[in-house]
C-alpha cells in the first residue's frame, strides 16, 4: 500500500508538472513597445487616423507583437489586456486602440501648451488571428525619445 | 501490475486535465467599462463623493461587473488588478476605487482649463463577495462620448 | 473493482489538486503601493534622479516589494508587469522604472501650472534577484496624501 502510495505521488507529480508547462507556454504572450527607437521624435498630424509603429521593443516575449507594422495578432483564443501611454509636445496627444475593424478606448488630454500625458487600457476577448493595434487620431501629435515616453504593452490574461 | 500503473496513469492525466480546466474557468473574470453607452455626456459635478455607473461594458468575462450597479464582485479569494482612465471637459477629473466601505488610491488632474487625464491603477486582495466601485470626486466632473475616454477596467490576477 | 477504481479516483484528484495549488503559490506576486503613509507631501526636486520610496503597502502578496527600500525584487525567473502613477502639486511629475542598472520606461507631463498627472506601464523579463525601482527625474517633484494619487503597482504575468 506504502509503494502504491508513492508512484501515485510521482504519477500525480509528472503528470501535473507536464500539463502545466504546456499550459503555461500557451500563455507567454506579453510585449512592451515605445515609438521611438533612435531618439527624439514627432508623429503626427495627420489627416486621417493613423496606424502607429512603435518601433523599440525591449520585451516581446511569445512574439506576438510585430515591430515593423505595430500590429499585435492573438496566437491563441483568450483574454488580453492592452495599455497605452501618450506624450504630446506642445500639443494634444491622443491615440485609439483598433481590434480588427472596430474601435475600442481612446487615450486623448487637451491643454492649451505644455506637454500632455494620456492614457487608456482595456482587456479584450480575442480570437486567435485577431489583430490589434493603436491609431494616432487625426490632427494629434505624439513625442517620444530615448527615455521612452509614448508606449504600448499588452499580455494575454488566460486561454479561453 | 503494469495494466494497473497504466490505468492510474490515465486516471492522473484525466484528474489533471480536469482540474486544470476547472482552476481556469474559475480565473477568468475580466472586465473593461466605458461611462457612456449613449453618446457624449458629462458626469457630476456632485455636493458628494458619488458612485459611478459605467454603462458601454465591451468585455465581461465572468460576469463579476454589474453595468447597471457599476460595482464589481469578486467571484472567488484571490488578488485582482483594476485600472480606471477618466477625461475632464474644461474641468478636473477625479475619482478613487472603493473596496467595500474602504477607500483606495485615487485618480486626480486639475488644470486652470482644458481637458484634463488622469489614470490610476490597484492590485488589492480580496475575499470572495467583496465589492469593489469607482467613486466620483465630489465638486468633479468627468466627461465621456463614443471613443470611450472614461474607463474601468479589472481582472483576476490569481485564486488564493 | 468498481469502488477500487472510485477510491483511486478521489486520490488522484486530492495529489493533484495539493499539487496545483503548491505550483501556483509561486506565481502569488503582487503589491500595490503609495509614496505617503502620513499626509501631504512633496518628494523632490532633488539634483540628480533619486530613488522613491513609496511607503504605504496595502498589497505586498509574496512580500517582494520592500517598503523601506523601495526596490521590488524578483522571486523567480519570469514576466513582470510594472505601473506607476504621479500626481505634481503646481509642478510638471516625471519618474522613471529601473531594472538593475538599465533605466527602462518613463512617466512625464508638463504644464505651466495646476496639478499633472503622468503615468506609464512596462512588462520586464526578470531573472530571480532582478532589482526594479522608481526614479524620481531630476529637478521634478511629485506629490501625494492620504487619498493616494502617486503610486506604483506591480505583479508576475507568469513564470519563465
Amino acid at each position: 500500500m506504502a509503494a502504491m502510495q508513492d508512484l501515485l505521488k510521482e504519477l500525480v507529480q509528472d503528470a501535473v508538472r507536464r500539463e502545466m508547462v504546456k499550459l503555461n507556454k500557451d500563455k507567454q504572450v506579453a510585449f512592451s513597445a515605445s515609438l521611438s527607437d533612435a531618439g527624439s521624435m514627432t508623429l503626427g498630424p495627420f489627416k486621417e487616423h493613423t496606424l502607429m509603429i512603435l518601433k523599440y521593443v525591449p520585451t516581446n516575449i511569445g512574439d506576438a507583437y510585430n515591430p515593423h507594422t505595430g500590429v499585435f495578432t492573438a496566437p491563441a483564443r483568450g483574454a488580453y489586456q492592452f495599455q497605452w501611454y501618450l506624450v504630446g509636445k506642445d500639443s494634444a496627444p491622443s491615440a485609439f486602440l483598433v481590434k480588427n475593424n472596430e474601435t475600442t478606448f481612446c487615450a486623448w488630454e487637451k491643454q492649451s501648451g505644455g506637454n500632455g500625458c494620456a492614457s487608456q487600457g482595456i482587456t479584450l476577448f480575442l480570437e486567435a488571428g485577431d489583430h490589434v493595434f493603436l491609431k494616432l487620431w487625426k490632427d494629434h501629435k505624439v513625442f517620444d525619445n530615448e527615455d521612452h515616453h509614448t508606449t504600448f504593452s499588452g499580455h494575454m490574461l488566460f486561454l479561453m
